[in-house]
């Protein structure tokens, strides 16, 4: 079990062992499809073989396991696939492909639905911020820097500076998610099974998963891997950003803003912000997830010694802990109280004259709502 | 589920959540057996408190997440355990500590078991390559600088040079499993329930747990979860450079070794050197855990604000993958085929002057002798 | 002095202490002729400012080292700006901005040389690598997975491998370059000086350096950073496996291409690849130049306590040995033999029929074509 | 130039060009020495060589830069160095010596030098520190926990909190200054020029330079750099962990403390606790450093390609910015002032009642008194 405090349930059920396998045979079906669609394979066989990979495998966390055992954990799948198919079938399940077509193909394919949940975390959380921007627009606040009071400023532009990075962070999942490709090569990654017609069935294949065809398979080459890490990544970041500067405006010796409180084992009266903190740690694992990726070992020649492996740790950790800080990040949204009397006088008079160019909250909320919108 | 490429039975027993909230009672048993003896607490009601410590709780998960709803992982458990005892023992119940004295007193509980496995498995391989380091004394091999054939020299110092970091980071692992500590301090680290005391109370904690005592609470000074880090992570390392010689050694282009080979889901010839990927792939993970640890966030004033949480993900990771690094290094030295024809072809004619100081073998056997003896 | 291996000559001359110190004039004379451009400031007054911004400063090194002495280079380089000017004309000086204006705007200038300095080097290499590319389109070479034969690809589809991530960052460094942004937001970022013309000016400013105007100061917002330092990262990445795999092909166990050779204190005839080890080395420390950014502490509310300090060491370093593997892959390049006899031999007789699809390689050269051209 | 802020004067010095070719030099001299010692080389040649060791070579700079060029700085300065000898005595110059032995004792014997200063600088921090805790060991202070108020404590436990890891870590900087070993192997790492001799010329070798003598030569075996980057970066998060602490406690908000301030460019009354600033960036730069070592590839065979040359970039770097973070804490205890009525203030009547344990304190400077005393 991964401590709660670092996923969110939805993530969990993207990367379950059975929804993993369950896309390894996505990639089965549609790949049997696609040969179907370009007329290398019969329609009846790639009809038949996407057939026998509707019906789940018995045992997908056997399947995960024997990655170690026999070296891929397709093996068995396609060992049990077979079996559910005629011989002549059965000679069209994976026809032309590798172990890591089906894995990354399998990765790209938890990856979309991983960036739509958190695509919908910070939707929320830019629909609970919107509001609060509006309403404390002209609320003054003291600004400080390096932790030291300097010259007023509103709240509203604080919370105007928490919502602009989330939405662009959110058009910069959408760009992620409308990037991702299939993986297609065979043994070596050059497509070499389909001879002249490589390309075309990378592209049928494509079609039939909703993903991009990139222009060669890209066993090795794992920009794209690293820029999915970055994306949500800085997602990470932004929660932690946001959840420090909560606890900091939120301490005893501020006591401008609360949010729900912890308790404490030996203090009945703590208010410790939970929420915040746990953003904060998730943010911190986020990162270690993404570093997994961008500073791992590069991948030699035609396939990756372990550091391809190293990514299907990597890769649930990091989104599972970009999930787990937005949601935690919601939960101190909705409990956010604001104490406008303490932050109106520590602000101080000098707050009275201070005049803000209401265009910057305004490109904000406009794109916001380009963005966002009303749902 | 954490993919089995990353975690071995061992650890995943040891920092199971069961296994977690066994240790938060272990440190409550002996946080009362402790007032007790040195009499602040009166015997029978701390003998009353260990005793209801011995059973294990209902649903150790829920406790665990308590963590990020109710802000600690105690209060449901205080509560189930209060509900145990008479009024006024429940009293004694906790007494004086706080939240993170349970647990980082529990971590070091696990730590110590988890770096005792460590140590079996660092004797294992260093018990099996000792062996080959002498069979292999005067077998010829080519050396290889940046890839490049360079000079002869032998196997038998190739592996002594593999040998001779294991057994010194077994010396390194039981420094730090002799200097793991207690934690105790109460809400603000100070010991102030205690009195004067309270050193007293603290060293008799930690002769009741088999640790040491600090000078004084530690909750955010991690130096020390930073060195268990540090020694950990060292392992781990070394198992990755040993996994990467043994896949460099076992390329169709050299052919000098054999080990375990994994399959291949196109190709059912191939021979992928699976446990020495898995060996890689796992180190890079364990240094992705340490990092989470030694570049994570500093720990404020009195109590870290998530870079304290950070540490309940990173160190069960660290454990486990250091330990995956070892099974799987076991794995390919337990599987290991040497061919020496063509190591001694490959090294060439230069090969037959070379004479080697019989010494510097000679000395890493020593040390092993020394460490890891015959068990 | 920085080890010559991490950096070139043209990154030194754009990080030196004079052109960063220039990059703070260039700010200053601009934010002086914004303010003139939306009459905020006497036409001659910014004028004046500007000329007075022309000169470069008497000592940039002082000047730098001020940020710790003062807390902010910008007090001396004021004074001395103010010196050349009339007392009333001095009042335009910094008006309105504080230090972080200066040092954020001036690190996007100095990213726009180094981004043009890296976009130049990775078009020489893929002008470069292209012919290289079709040279060898139909040459066989054995594919190696996990560093065992697989089955036969082509030398060309390699390099097209290596060119299509060079081709694609080619195009994630242009719009990072076109998404640099200046800072500009006063004491607490929200651009109270300029009351409700803030955004006017910021826009102003803009337009005078060529950059991109934000919704709203960004002091502690650093998605941004985040951004250039991922995007320049992963040039690094790709340097660094391209920079692997030559080390791999050209061991002498493998001996498919011969690179410059780095030559050996004790080995007259060894040949090392000396540019494949720099790209490697300068590939890793740029991947820890993105860290300090990627990782670093989270910027607290206004300004960060040294979060935001890092970056001044962090994003020279980036770019330095993100150029550096770029100029070490050129060298590799420049000087690539290849044993064409040896290749085809490791393929072996099954390589004669392998028929690959053309559409592969087309779409990369194609992709070439758009984004590189002839120059 | 590296950024002021993170170095300082001393380390600049021990890792100039002059030094680290000086080092070189050292070794080239005491490697010929070690030859007379065991009697290899004749003593009249070994002294030869020690004084033609003794005079600096001309251009350093250039020495280094051939790294890149010729694949080895020591190719230049051997050159150099035999010029100045007769042929026969030049044959004893680098005798059975390899480049990576000459640029890893260096790195020790620098590392040796830095470990040395950065001892210095903790010694002084103990001693800076050790007078306040005794002088504010009854100041009440509000304990802080998630950055709430707690339960109260004393000033004198929080200070005696920062001196004890300082305590421990000068003891850990003592033993890794101690552990430092000589690299001796030759070509491919087996002494093999030495014959039958080769521990015995290590271990002279060792003798001549004040270094230990490892058990083989450990040119892939890298986890002695390990050890002393994860000794040097611990030194780093502690100076990170005071700097926030001091940053957190000098909060306007909270106003306990005062430090030396950095000025602003727009604010003339802010108080920018820049030495807090600077640790705290100096000790994340500390940790990247610390990650190209702890986290970079794993060496191949018998010589890492690049993952060996980064440790010339990250080895600096890790001492200068932990040096620059210990210089900055010491700028901050030197400026330290107390505000004890508010300290007082804030924690409360409930403080009066509070009776803690001095032996908390005691053994905290006891272990002071035993490891740094009076000097």
């Amino acid at each position: 079990m991964i401590d709660p405090g670092f996923t969110t349930t939805e993530m969990e059920q993207i990367f379950s062992p059975a929804r993993r396998v369950a896309a390894f045979l996505e990639f089965e079906a549609a790949l049997a499809l696609a040969l179907g669609d370009v007329g290398i394979a019969p329609e009846d066989a790639a009809g038949a073989v996407a057939e026998a990979c509707a019906t789940p495998l018995a045992d997908p966390e056997a399947v995960l396991a024997a990655t170690w055992v026999e070296g891929t954990p397709l093996i068995p799948m396609l060992t049990e696939l077979r079996s559910r198919l005629s011989a002549s079938d059965a000679e069209w399940v994976h026809y032309g492909a590798t172990t890591q077509d089906a894995v990354d193909t399998a990765a790209m394919i938890q990856a979309g639905h991983a960036l739509e949940v958190l695509d919908g975390r910070l939707t929320g959380l830019a629909r609970r911020l919107a509001p609060l921007v509006l309403e404390h627009r002209d609320q003054p606040q003291t600004g400080r820097t390096f932790l030291q009071h300097a010259r007023p400023t509103t709240f509203g532009v604080r919370l105007a500076g928490w919502l602009d990075p989330i939405v662009r962070q959110l058009v910069g999942l959408r760009e992620t998610r409308g990037g991702l490709v299939v993986q297609l090569g065979g043994p070596v990654g050059n497509l070499a099974a389909f001879g002249e017609r490589g390309t075309e069935v990378m592209e049928a294949l494509a079609r039939r998963l909703g993903l991009e065809a990139p222009n060669l398979p890209w066993h090795t080459d794992r920009s794209r891997i690293f820029e999915i890490a970055a994306a949500v990544a800085l997602v990470g970041r932004t929660m932690g950003k946001i959840g420090l500067d909560i606890a900091l405006l939120a301490q005893s010796d501020v006591g401008e803003i609360r949010v729900r409180a912890g308790g404490s084992s030996s203090m009945g009266d703590k208010r410790n912000p939970i929420d915040a903190i746990r953003a904060i740690a998730a943010a911190e694992a986020c990162g270690a997830a993404a570093g997994m990726v961008a500073n791992g070992p590069a991948h030699e020649l035609d396939r990756g010694l372990g550091g391809w492996h190293v990514e299907s740790i990597a890769l649930p950790m990091l989104f599972k802990t970009a999930s787990a800080a937005a949601e935690s990040i919601g939960g101190a949204f909705d409990s956010l109280e604001v104490d406008t009397d303490r932050m109106t006088l520590l602000a101080g008079p000098e707050a009275k004259g201070l005049v803000l160019d209401p265009r910057m909250i305004d490109r904000v909320i406009a794109d916001f709502d380009d963005v966002v919108g009303d749902g």
